[in-house]
């Protein structure tokens, strides 16, 4: 049974509840320290899948995983829309005002800065690498008076109290997962595509690209433009389309991409739900 | 003479770097903690111009950059495409091997790594808040065996010694600054306009945009979504294009784009070195 799903963070980390809700609860969960791991690992078959976050509806697109996708060679298989619910976690049931220093990832910090100011602002605030990972690490330490910003998940794995959940500023906190495989999915169900291209450097080249998309009424839901870091001010494009890879006029308009790109570069195929 | 140009940072940051080679030596600088405190500044004449990161060649946009620029007042008329050439910097001129911490701001770090973990991997990393502010940070500690990473000029205005130049991991590493002022700018000479823009959502919105700057000839630099944080998963497009606002084809084309689109906002007009 293909099971072991490669996610970065330590267990309890919002991927692996994104991996849990694509794959259900039986996965083997393999750790990985960065992203880039996560591709290492699928690659080297010590996992078989690989979740990896790439946009939050807050903060936007996560550049090292925009990188990481250009230039490996995993595809994207599914995609999980996550929504991202921050708890206040301690190690007893203590009032806020006893707590002295809080603990998260600084994403998670930025995204509850409203409520720590309100709430906690006579504490100190401590960035650390990783979310569930700041509640093993004050699981570990001998005071009582600290708390970790985490995900109610993270909280029952290591058996520590929430005192406080929903603590995001922002209520509609939603983070976008693709799930990796190093086999493109031939599945019917396929409706949307990623794809990386870069354009000819000639006026309207852009235009053209979109026009074959337009042509065959193919709605693009995502369209991103990112450094090509082979020369200054270059760009590459990232796409996002509704139509399954293998269906005609997804083969169509790749075919006729070629005319006004210097490369086009499949991501994957996958099945979305659509708003 | 309006020569007070707000930025954030300490005294030798990029960003200063980048005011001098648009105004020249005869700056008044005025330090802003944020960049939000750039705004503020302007808009409460405590500073006549302010300079904005907006993008860097190996890593994108700037986030925060571009969500003031669409909720704050500030119009663009400049731009400034600046080499970013990270120096080691130490109080004396010493060993690597002696060195045991180094300091500066994590994006700095991040374009070193290669270079610290080749010839200074016995170091401790610390992440501070900005580049020149590592460098004032040295000056004040007592320990001679620490390092700071910034811009030569940061060396130099604090009177430290520069241990090694250029030890960012790529060569063509650059940031681009927008000049920001009260006022837009009517300067005949201006080539280049920045607008944002959302599309209503309809399939091919965004495609008929494009469309209505490449039917006039009109060349797009930049494209590049960024989440409208109004609703998950629906997208507002930061566009720059070559051509000076006030000329009668860029007229033209804003004023078809209201066709298409829920908002346009212009950020500016300015002149632009093309290559």
């Amino acid at each position: 049974m293909k099971n072991r799903v490669a996610f970065q963070g330590e267990r309890g980390a919002f991927s692996e509840i994104a991996a849990i809700k694509y794959f259900g609860p039986f996965i083997k969960p393999v750790l990985c320290k960065t992203f880039g791991e996560i591709f290492w690992k699928v690659n080297n078959k010590e996992a078989d899948y690989g979740i990896l976050p790439i946009e939050n509806s807050q903060t936007g697109g996560i550049n090292e995983a925009h990188d990481l996708l250009l230039h490996e060679k995993l595809f994207a298989v599914g995609e999980v829309k996550l929504k991202v619910e921050h708890c206040l976690i301690t190690k007893d049931e203590i009032d806020f005002k006893l707590i002295e220093k809080v603990y998260s990832h600084p994403q998670a910090l930025a995204q509850c800065e409203g409520f720590l100011s309100k709430n906690l602002p006579h504490c100190q605030i401590i960035p650390v690498y990783d979310t569930a990972g700041s509640v093993k690490m004050i699981k570990g330490l001998k005071e009582s008076n600290v708390a970790a910003i985490a995900s109610n998940w993270a909280a029952e794995l290591y058996v520590l109290k929430i005192i406080k959940k929903g603590i995001q500023d922002n209520k509609h906190n939603y983070t976008r997962f693709l799930v990796l495989s190093p086999e493109v999915s031939t599945d019917p169900k396929c409706n949307k595509t990623s794809i990386i291209f870069a354009v000819v450097s000639r006026p309207g080249a852009l235009y053209k690209c979109l026009k074959e998309f337009a042509l065959r009424d193919i709605n693009l839901t995502r369209l991103e433009s990112r450094p090509s870091k082979q020369k200054p001010w270059e760009y590459i494009f990232y796409t996002d389309f509704e139509k399954g890879l293998f269906e005609q006029s997804a083969q169509e308009t790749l075919e006729q991409l070629k005319k006004h790109t210097t490369f086009v570069k499949v991501i994957g195929t996958y099945y979305s739900e659509m708003e």
